[in-house]
């Protein structure tokens, strides 16, 4: 347990799928309180009839950081399209980041921005580091504002047993994807009714792009930039976008009629030969213990039929609860690591 | 076969569910012939890509009178919340029905006027006579515009066996329908899939009181008023809402995870003491002729498990392809038997 | 907590879908430890491969009551087919009943034995008044052995509400269900996917029959019968199916496409005049306390909707979950207050 | 049109689902006329009620050949665990090829029998030049019995696109195939809904290995064995199962919760060098005209989203309505092609 009060936290975007989620993980957190829920004017001002047990309700703000300057955390449940904004435009009323609150997004905004550290809880949270470069660049240097990500629902369910396979056997080579991915992905209201009863919808916007750039990031080092350059007193570095080896990916992605539940069919190629046995593979998997520690029943992935690939190496599935994985636990998660680690002040 | 050159037809919302199968319908209609689509402004001025094969695309209009001069009929798939306004209201461009047009209208709205018949092809085609009634009324008289309107879809698919059932007999006196529809009733985007996937949603808004209003209209008769009145040399007439018998009517509503169909509980006490058997309602199902053609494959209903009611007299299942026998069928059907009867000039 | 030591239980038909549910729900349970699974010959020998943690697997032995000679309680999720023969027929070797075990079946085989308590834990536990009369009547008596049913699961939800109702504002005098049952009330492999998948089937073998039977038994009382016989000192008594009030019921029952999930619309009829409004219904409800305790989280049902039935006097909808508030709980919840009211021996 | 009267033919496994669907085609073909109806003896000697509107009812037949007489081919639907036996077997009474009937088969028996043809209609069917080898190497020779097999449906699927890439790019290096099929590709009772519905189950029996073996001899070729060898005068060939260049395929298959539709993502690499681009893809893909005629509406496959895949080199969707374009439609075009090469006599 933390020795210390706990923290107060904001929640951004408090009314969708995800600040729900958030609402529900925190309410019974021990080391965060809710203080303050913001969401778009449109709701801003009412109250927040939750089923959790708050003593007493609260009332929703809007996402203006007077709402939040108790909060010593912020989370960002916010869709994409006002994110970039709210999180950390340069207009003075929304700049929770220049205004050096420690942000933790969902959003895909600042995902691929190269300061900006994405990270999934059991894979990589040593790309925590880049938040004192990311401080130290910003103009003027922040002191305690900075953003984290996570990543997207999908991309967060392969890399966690990718990254087991390349600690035990080196890089990978190649990967080819196809995703079976339930609605619940999509947030509320989603998919239409009639897209995806009884019939597969073999395209998700702009998905595939984003699993085959996240999981390099994520998969991937930190690096010195060459040629040598000072941030202070330390080396400029940068995202090596698993630079050791070219990661080639191909996604394909698929969206089913499935409420919860990511099913993943992936074949990989090892950069070392011969490549393990899918035995091999079975006992790594079974032995992985993850650095993080896993966030309660469910927010971990199942792999299963791990068989030989008549073209790549080995093939096997994967089955991801993406709701107790996804966003609102991620971030979660990496916002604890890094109250421990004192990136949070 | 008519005898006389194709009507030309406009679509009002015709870039809606119901618009759509309005288009699909009346591409091969033998008498009618599509000649102008409208829309909101939102569409206007864009091409309607199409399945159908017409020889040259076609422009989408604003809803507005000038576009559809050369039109003898408008179909309507308007939803409820515009076509009020654009369908009949006092604005001058706007007033399809104050213009002179027959409207044969898909919406809500005019279901209700004492003066607009409300018309289910195979059971009430005979309320059409109250079109001249209505035209009289109009300030000033309509020589050819009015409007006739047809009903929710799960209305229509249970009042076709009732109807077959009060012809044979006589009277029914309290009906109590559960019904489970289908998603297509609710048009495009209509239910989100994380409402209904793998669930059902008990509760249709608006929809419990519109099969319950609406079955009395469509199986009530036409009486003249009293004290007697007189318009023009004719006597006044109203729709008697099954006044002969007060028809008590109970429904329920539900949504389930299915595309097309909607399957419908029935139960019903009639006036007439003894009841019918099962097996005489069988067999009066069976040999009932409806007045009007059906209009092709699927725009029918199946009835099943007739079978004694331990509350009621007779309870039965109803199922219904609510997209064929729905909307689009309906309208272009009463309009079919208006041009017949000469009521389209 | 019971002061006593756990009681040891056998389970037969230990393979199936209730039997598995016995198997989670008893593995944790305080007063019960399971000692041995009976399954079908078919299964017998093998060892019962779980994902409960127990200290050594069980072999699975044949039904047959030489191995569960050290139960003190059977529970029973026998298919009906078998159930009759194995719980209690005359065959010695398999004959639990009247070698002087108490069971505790799910099976519908007994639910109309007019000796035979059914028995839904939140309505009518002093039912189990009438064992000893059951034990008398046998010949020759039993001292230790019986058998006590539940009831089916769509039954055990909407009887739960009702008799909630019953008590609060007197007799129901006439009651319509309508049920959409989720698939896992049919058991493994139940409904084959090709019927049920964007579909509804109108239709569950013999259970509308079940609903409107079980449910004068469950609501009905305990009466003496007339003219009065004894039974040793006492008076032979008879349940009365519901007797002070005639109680009509009408069931109709549908299977949708939903794995977990009873949705129930009920209309009921008061025998008092005037009949509770809705918001009285509303209160009765919330207020009602049921005398056995709930036994854990979503064994409950929930009612919704309530309203006025323009032919009845109240509709409400009704939604359990099947699986929680079904089969095995039931059974455990009965055996666990005869236990507490001594019995169970 | 044939100039010839209407082909008697008789249906081996007529009352399962691909039975129902041969007798649902036949019932109208212009060549082949009913005769006779066999099934297993379950069914053997009922009548077989079916909603086409033949003039007289037929009675279901034992599978023996004896009342198959007078047919000139045999269609069998037959399940693959009694296919062997029933259409080839040694056993006089049973063996229909022995017996000198043409016999079209969908079961997998004999698809990887190096004498037998496997035919997917739009792609291979110059195979059918090896039934007279076929004749001629059975002990004693046949002159008019042979044995014809179709393929797996979600082979056929992917083979036709498949094959007009071949023939404008040349050979296919390298294939990943991940499959989403339909509950109809499993027959009935096939799938239990408990297991499918919300779910997706990333594993059909033996299907990627028949994915990954048929395809290559669907789109092989036929070449003379080595070292040369006679078969009376001409020389013993072989499938050569693609060895121009050793395809190689890896093959990923899920059931999905859909009724109707096998989508399947697709991945290929080509052997020339640089290989196509996505827009000539598209671009052969439409212009490809296959050698047969298209059997009606429904009877082909749809492609889509052609785009580039960063590991191999195209990559693209592929949609077949499974239940038209499989089994029985497959079969019967073998039969008609068969009838107009003079190969049934």
């Amino acid at each position: 347990m933390l020795d210390r009060p706990p923290i107060k936290v904001g929640i951004l975007g408090a009314t969708g799928t995800v600040g729900q989620r958030f609402i529900t993980l925190l309410s019974v957190h021990p080391w965060f309180a809710i203080h303050v829920l913001g969401a778009s004017s449109r709701s801003a001002g009412k109250p927040y009839a939750t089923a959790v047990n708050w003593k007493q309700d609260m009332i929703v703000e809007d996402c203006k950081p007077e709402a939040f300057k108790e909060c010593g955390v912020i989370f960002s449940g916010l869709d994409a399209d006002v994110a970039g904004d709210i999180e950390t435009n340069t207009d003075q009323r929304a700049h929770f980041v220049r205004l050096n609150w420690p942000v933790f997004s969902n959003a895909k905004n600042y995902r691929r921005d190269p300061h900006v550290p994405l990270i999934v809880p059991l894979v990589n949270l040593e790309h925590l580091s880049m938040v004192s470069q990311q401080q130290a660049l910003h103009s003027p240097p922040l002191k305690k504002g900075f953003i984290v990500t996570n990543a997207n629902c999908s991309t967060t369910a392969h890399v966690i047993p990718l990254s087991a396979l390349e600690r035990k056997f080196g890089p990978i080579d190649t990967l080819m994807v196809t995703t079976m991915q339930a609605i619940s992905g999509a947030g509320y209201p989603g998919v239409p009714s009639l897209d995806i009863i009884d019939n597969v919808v073999p395209y998700i916007s702009g998905e595939e792009e984003k699993i085959e750039w996240e999981t390099r990031k994520i998969l991937g080092g930190i690096a010195d930039v060459e040629p040598e350059q000072l941030v202070g007193e330390k080396m400029l570095q940068e995202f090596d976008l698993h630079a050791h080896t070219p990661l080639k990916i191909s996604a394909s992605c698929n969206r089913v009629p499935v409420t919860v539940g990511h099913m993943i069919n992936v074949s990989v190629k090892f950069s070392r030969s011969p490549p393990p046995s899918p035995q091999q593979v079975c006992e790594a998997l079974r032995a992985y213990r993850p650095g993080a520690q896993v966030h309660g029943t469910g927010a971990g992935v199942s792999v299963g039929r791990v068989r030989q690939c008549p073209v790549l190496d080995i093939k096997f599935v994967v089955l991801a609860d993406n709701v107790s994985i996804g966003a609102a636990t991620s971030s979660i998660i990496n916002a604890e690591f890094a109250v421990l680690k004192g990136v949070v002040g």
